[in-house]
């Protein structure tokens, strides 16, 4: 496995893949990988020929008030799965190889970002899309994997995609979660232990919630019960919102066939946690 | 040589010339070809074996109240032109084949855009970037030529480039003129003959304020000269700047060895009329 900290080191190494007629995967990642991570790369290794990993905290996708200097780094542990994954390359720059100065462009996705994290996080999506753009225009895949959890992030990029006409597939892969249901995240170490006791609510409201809205309940009522069963466990809730898959925007009824996310936000303690359902009305209803 | 109206035919023709080895260059225009256009044309011809030419009259690019549906356009001469000029593939697609609906992503380039054009025409260079990347994304070019008539222009795409590591080298070529001075335009179209009798002052005056900047007269002063010699022969300045080509920021006063642009937008009847010299402090003084 080759670890590169430059961008030239990747369009070299992806060059000569491709030149051997080899189809190339990309997980970006911001490190820390867990078992979310991995289930993208194994994704990732078995539809490709040489698979790609970036480890990079994208400094301008964080707030000035978030966690972007505590956010949790461990380059060795990570390399280390990576290699054991099946990971071809690693591309692991630094802040001045991704932003040398100045730096002033930047990629926005209108509309999609107006709820949920985007409502939230002023700016966030503007960071993220920027960054993937750049990291698809270094590595140039043919395949790009992202996690559902980050639902939000994954539509937008998609849309990202189809707008800028970048000659990549984007694949979106389920959530994977603690067997307690907890979604895997970099950020549930934060928690403290009784935190972590208490999370899996986010992901049993979230199935409840789901249950509910396709029985038919009132989506109103639905959202403000979920709020209350995790408040009531301790959890602060920063947004709980049914929306369109297709246009990110909240629904106050659902439509027979229509795809949907129910997702949530949540502080416990320090850290904000999200997680959601994806579902079709009239699935089961 | 091909003519392209999907994005997929042109996939197809530039992989094909990649996988043979050959190098692409590309020249994206908005029709209504001149000399200037066929000189970036003739550019890539000689340094590729490979020449994309695109026409595409971008809609976002314009503001409301601009010349969009007036822009001229005559794609049958354009394409005997590419013909004669060697192109091996022309893509002229439609706006629904660039724009399908949704469409909500945009790229930006700050501080580039505070002066000059960007001043004058919100949204404007939003429009261009959004508009590059994707052609970019579609050609997958080696290099691509851009006229230095829009500075401005050529100034961002070259960040642009920069900032989101396209792996595209961008070629800036010298303002082709009518043996009056006139830089050519696909805007020129739209002058009277009087108007076009007098439209030669904008390059005339750019030269004598190049030649005083130089001599250290006051930059306040002779940006104001320039603009009564225009505006004596009939023209209405809508800006004359001296900006650094680094920033596009206006300065007041020239430092050694640095690179500046002296640029005007001036209306003749309803052609708005663009030009600009550049030169470094220094070169001669």
């Amino acid at each position: 496995m080759k670890v590169a900290k430059k961008i030239t080191t990747v369009r070299k190494a992806v060059d000569s893949a491709k030149r051997r007629g080899q189809r190339v995967g990309f997980v970006p990642t911001m490190g820390y990988l867990h078992e979310g991570h991995l289930s993208l790369i194994r994704q990732a290794r078995k539809y490709n020929d040489f698979v790609v990993v970036s480890i990079f905290v994208n400094p301008i996708q964080f707030g000035p008030r978030e966690d972007y200097r505590r956010y949790p780094r461990d380059l060795r542990r990570d390399l280390k799965l990576c290699k054991e994954a099946g990971v071809d390359l690693v591309f692991a720059p630094s802040v001045e190889e991704m932003y040398p100065q100045p730096f002033l462009t930047y990629v926005e996705v209108k509309e999609l970002d107006k709820h949920l994290c985007g409502a939230s996080r002023p700016g966030h999506f503007r960071g993220v899309c920027t960054v993937v753009a750049k990291l698809f225009n270094i590595v140039m895949p043919d395949v790009a994997y992202f996690g559902q959890k980050d639902v939000q992030q994954a539509r937008i990029i998609e849309q990202m995609v189809a707008d800028l006409n970048f000659p990549i597939r984007i694949r979106i892969m389920p959530i994977v979660r603690e067997p307690d249901g907890l979604a895997m995240s970099s950020r549930n170490v934060y928690l403290s232990e009784e935190e972590r006791r208490k999370a899996p609510i986010i992901y049993q409201s979230l199935l409840k919630g789901k249950r509910e809205l396709l029985a038919g309940r009132q989506v109103g009522r639905v959202l403000k019960e979920l709020a209350r069963d995790v408040e009531m466990a301790g959890g602060k809730v920063d947004y709980v919102e049914l929306v369109r898959w297709e246009d990110m925007a909240p629904v106050r009824k659902l439509a027979p066939g229509e795809r949907y996310v129910l997702a949530m936000a949540v502080w416990f303690g320090r850290a904000r946690l999200i997680d959601n359902v994806v579902f079709r009305a009239g699935e089961r209803g």
